[in-house]
């Protein structure tokens, strides 16, 4: 069980922003940024690509919310959504969040490092021909 | 007019991966890693927070599909979801769009630095009780 399903059911407290059947957002407790938040599915998926629709479309409407009242109440202009999945991609709980992060002008939040290559069109094309028969 | 709405009004084409009603996905043209997608909401807005909550849902939605489709195509065990929100924030195109990056083992994905603090559990109470009056 997660630190999450255990926040979740009340067992750890948490600086709670939203609740409704399928969602929790609360603030993160080692923040990049002032009022970094999480937003939590409450099915105990470890990968994004495991949750439900009802899930998936509850999250991404909590992911607005939250973000507007933080943009609201904090004065951010900027803020990046962040979900990871897996080690490799610097998941640490495996119960699947979502990171809101302002970014201030002093710098706190979110750095990226961003090494874009160019598109192969031959390859996409196919890989793409693949995903649209199966999403 | 973003580059985005041209692609969805028709007048650019992309390697579409899904599309219905309120969302299109497409394969990134300057991507991190292969099979760099792009899930964008066709609703015309530049940040998150501004979205409609039918928005919202819908594109919570595309993202589970499409990376579940991302994973059982290209074999990526690891992704990351990254949404950007403002210049500071590295967004580039003015129009909402979520990423989905495959982290390989070769090290190709996005790269993050993540300096974390400890959080002001006074403030953090005070901004919580603000936003969950808000959401």
């Amino acid at each position: 069980m997660s630190i999450f399903t255990r926040i979740i059911n009340g067992e750890i407290s948490c600086h709670r922003l939203l609740e409704n059947d399928l969602v929790i957002a609360f603030l993160d407790i080692h923040p990049l940024a002032f009022g970094h938040a999480l937003v939590v599915p409450k099915e105990a998926k470890v990968h994004l690509h495991e949750l439900s629709p009802q899930s998936a479309a509850a999250v991404g409407a909590a992911l607005v919310r939250v973000a507007a009242a933080i943009v609201a109440e904090t004065g951010a202009t900027a803020y990046n959504i962040l979900q990871n999945n897996g080690a490799r991609a610097h998941q640490e709980v495996m119960h699947v969040h979502f990171h809101v992060i302002p970014k201030y002008e002093d710098g706190l939040g979110l750095e990226i490092e961003w090494r874009a290559g160019s598109i192969d069109h031959a390859a996409a094309a196919a890989l793409a021909t693949k995903i649209s028969a199966r999403v």
